[in-house]
């Protein structure tokens, strides 16, 4: 426990999780992260595609660039119209179900799910990959240092999310800075300076000439610099009053500021004649040459990982709370809906970090690797949300309908293109794997809500036919010999005169009267205790109840009854007692106390 | 349990264990086969000594082999002795630990379990020898059929040692009639016959010339013959009436058998001048030279893999009695001394199994490697019991006492000074492993056993002062929500009335008359149910009833209440609680049945 307090920190009552609001600039640096970092590794993607037709075909990139760019103008003008129609957050989730049904709606969730989980592997990659285009030495160790960063992340995660707020800008502007420093360095040395005194590496064609297909593909992996891109219309609610607009504002600097560091990038790449390098990041390349290495060099490279590392930390905000969000609606098991005692969904932070770091040996920590399995889920996401916009107007029709429809479509049909080039061109590249994927999470959503369902119906007393009086016992003691662990179970046995005493932890005022009211009604004269929880831990209170019934009767025995539910499934005890599971453990080896579970066995169905 | 049945047969009732009295010739075949196919690997294990010293130092073999069989008659002599004076099976542990004391007799019994693991492992891999000799193409598939071999006797044993009897009879006089037959056609061919067209191959010396330290290793070697021949005097209670009588002819039988093949193998090794190959056993190419290949010497092979199996089953009945033996005298877990319901010591089968597959593993199925590891523990044990007899003599100073006490101590003497040289010469080739286990497997002993009588005087009734009346009992139930579960589990704590039956297995009559006897004075009038069980299972008998009481009151609960016995240190629950654990584990789906544990905590000593 002390150890738990010292990792995480002490815990937090539930009245300080008033919303620490953001301010325009704190917000951005929060929320563009994401976006913004995509810029470090997007151009060197199209390269990396385009080099398959040779050096030649590389000024190809300034056109794709400017497509992307497109996209992203369409994007920010679409999400705004999110932003306003959904100001407490608008996830691809929330707005897929609420407009086009639940099917969509988890469809949205299970891309959203495995990108979260991308996100983190190809960011804690491509931030690894900065500091070891630096210092080359380390890039046998890439795999090592990117499990730390992912550990140091979930670890501050689970401490909560109060403290992230302010580490955001910081990193941000440094390598918004750095980078814009660095393109007009460039450019100036370009345009004035003398002759860049660099090799220009010309590479012939390795799979014929330039085709439609691969210029698509080289498409496809420019447009990771779009994810993250709808980051801010689903934090509407951190934003200072009046949020929304506040939101809208913030996000058209964040696309200006991504169209702009991401069209000079590739500007400059195409003026330096860069070829990708497998030790070295294309921006590193760039960095080196515009300032000629140096201090603001290693610099710009420590600004590239922060952002990059920062950026993965968006996903520790979003996955936990969309696993939370699919808890509540019992497409994912409960416990993910629980929050830490320092305000965080412990669970779901948890999960994402082993996914992330699984991902991340699996695939070498090679950032070239993972990103053929990434986009394709956001960009099925955008899709998702624009459709559901389409059919929001359609059915509200308020005032000026038509042009909001007609934004939400052009958004819709365009991100609905990209994702078709995107599943099609790297389809045998690694999204069939994504592909797969969503299926099975999907399967396996209606799986668990359908258990949910019949559990409820199984559990609720609606239909419950109570017998008139408690039903009888017999109590069975099979005993080995006599000695004093039997006698003394025999005494506790006999005795008849009870004390029962029914606790409930008040976790959530609504869900406590509740309670109190259903148990005026079922509890046939027995009391109910309700004991406070400042922190939301349902154990702590109860363990210190049960220790003050010990204190209050010294010789005597305290008998835990634990009302257990028993699926008919192993698997599906995966989504129930957890409680149960928690305080058994805290009990095993407390004196004068005895555990009774009371089984409720649910049928099959 | 239907595929228990399958795998293990029907139960066997207690009043089946009436024993199979064998027949001299039967009782020969069955306790042979451990000293008898020894013969199939102590020649070569000295010649693959003295190889080192060139093949001009083979003649030694005839001498070191004469020295051998001159300690083969000084054991018999000595043991026939231990068979008169514990007509009732005088293994090591029982003989030292009766007249020398606790210390000797757990020595004795930490070498013996060593070295039966030690049998079985060798026996196997030279039965597989015997095999790969005959069909090169399987020797590289060594480990897996060895492994196979011990889960087949495994299995065999597990399904009770009834069968095992008849089985013995024919392998045994297989091999030794082959064996005497290679050795007569053998020398015929070499005294009479055409010179044997066999290229002699010369080894010269590898280390040095033949020293007294290279003799006694191959003398250490040749040791490994001897292994087994206290079998008989272990189970003198097998043979027919009048049992101490048969049991030392039968001896007599052996050790002639013994001697006459061990020699006329070593001189037939050294007549051919043979030498030690990697994929040919010894006794394959004496056989294959004598019979001139051909389905004699695939009889012969065939034969002596079936001894060697069967040799390795002697320790199946060996350790599973020792381990129950110790755990009769608490120096073992006390679930070491269940007997299963096939009549067989099921826990020490099955982990002298997996320790015998485990040694198989590490050394890769070869016997040379395995060898130097063995026989040091039978040494050690013969040396313990012997001295045990001088000991014994000399208190008991009978009629004729001194001769007998002459003829122990000659035995003392020969196998002490055996083990002194066993110890010295194979301690680095592994015997400072048994060396190094001895003492730890005692210090074992000493912990449990330590453990047992802290645990029993804590247990015991004597010195507990009985509250007057029943500790009072609080009841605390922890709710999240009011729904069927609860209040069932409210419903069954209101009810007061209870009926308690206290239950005895009776697995074994004395332990049931005691708890009778104690029940009456403890019991407070709670009835006592003694629940019969001819197959000597506690768990059958006693789910029976819990399910007849379930049908007795059929709206109604059972509580099956548990005292369970809460050690300080989690190793120690493995030597509690095995019962509680079944009880749980069968009940867990068990509808309207509750188990409740009450603990009874250990305290620390």
């Amino acid at each position: 426990m002390w150890f738990k307090r010292w990792l995480l920190g002490r815990p937090l009552a539930t009245t300080q999780a008033v919303h620490e609001r953001l301010s325009n600039p704190v917000g951005l640096a929060i929320f563009s992260s994401d976006p913004l970092s995509s810029v470090a590794y997007a151009t060197e993607e199209i390269l990396l595609v385009l080099v398959l037709a040779g050096t030649a075909a590389f000024h190809y990139s300034i056109g794709i660039s400017i497509v992307i760019v497109g996209l992203v103008a369409i994007l920010t003008t679409s999400y705004r119209q999110i932003i306003y129609a959904y100001p407490s957050g608008g996830g691809a989730y929330v707005v897929a179900k609420s407009t086009l049904g639940e099917f969509p709606g988890l469809f949205a969730a299970a891309a959203l799910l495995i990108d979260y989980v991308l996100t983190v592997a190809v960011s804690v990659a491509a931030g690894i990959a900065a500091i070891t285009s630096a210092v080359p030495e380390l890039h046998e160790h890439r795999v090592g240092l990117g499990l730390l960063a992912i550990a140091i992340l979930t670890w501050g995660n689970l401490r909560g999310v109060r403290e992230s707020g302010k580490m955001f800008a910081l990193p941000t502007y440094m390598f918004v800075g750095g980078l814009a420093l660095v393109i007009v360095a460039g450019l100036g040395r370009a345009l004035f300076g003398a002759p860049v005194d660099h090799p220009l590496p010309s590479v012939s064609a390795m799979e014929g000439g330039v085709t439609l297909f691969l210029l698509l593909r080289a498409f496809s992996s420019g447009c990771t610099a779009l994810t993250g891109i709808e980051a801010i219309s689903n934090g509407v609610p951190a934003f200072r009053d009046p949020a929304p607009k506040n939101a809208a504002t913030t996000m058209i600097w964040m696309a200006s500021m991504l169209a702009g560091l991401f069209l000079g990038i590739t500007l400059l790449a195409h003026i330096y004649g860069l070829v990708p390098r497998e030790e070295e990041t294309l921006i590193s390349q760039i960095a080196r040459i515009s300032f000629g290495g140096g201090a603001l060099y290693y610099f710009m490279q420590v600004a590239t990982m922060l952002i990059l590392i920062l950026a993965a930390n968006t996903s520790y905000n979003g996955f936990p709370r969309l696993a939370g969000l699919l808890a509540q609606d019992s497409f994912l098991p409960h416990q993910m809906r629980n929050v830490g005692d320092r305000l965080a969904f412990s669970n779901g932070i948890f999960i994402l970090g082993l996914s992330a770091a699984f991902l991340l040996i699996i695939f070498r920590g090679d950032t070239h690797a993972l990103i053929p399995l990434y986009a394709i889920g956001v960009f099925l996401s955008f899709t998702l949300s624009q459709t559901g916009m389409v059919q929001h107007w359609r059915d509200l029709r308020g005032r000026g309908w038509k042009k909001k429809f007609a934004i939400n479509l052009t958004g819709a049909i365009a991100t609905g293109v990209a994702t078709v080039v995107l599943a099609i061109t790297k389809f045998t590249h690694g999204a069939w794997v994504v592909l797969v994927l969503i299926p099975i999470l999907i399967g396996m959503f209606r799986k668990i809500r359908w258990h949910y369902n019949m559990a409820e119906w199984q559990l609720s007393l609606t239909m419950y036919d109570r017998p008139k009086s408690p039903p009888p016992n017999i109590v069975v003691m099979p005993i080995g010999s006599v000695n004093r662990p039997v006698i003394i179970a025999l005494d506790y046995l006999r005795q008849r005169a009870q004390d029962i005493r029914v606790v409930h932890v008040d976790v959530d005022p609504e869900e406590t009267a509740k309670v109190k009211e259903d148990w005026e009604k079922w509890g046939a004269g027995v009391p109910l205790v309700i004991l406070p929880s400042p922190y939301r831990s349902f154990l702590e209170p109860l363990l210190d109840y049960i220790e003050r019934v010990r204190q209050e009767s010294p010789g005597g025995w305290v008998t835990v009854a634990l009302a257990e539910v028993l699926p008919a499934r192993w698997w599906e005890t995966l989504l129930h007692n957890q409680r149960a599971l928690l305080i058994k453990a805290a009990l095993l080896f407390k004196f004068r106390v005895i555990v009774t579970d009371v089984p409720y066995h649910l049928g099959p169905y």
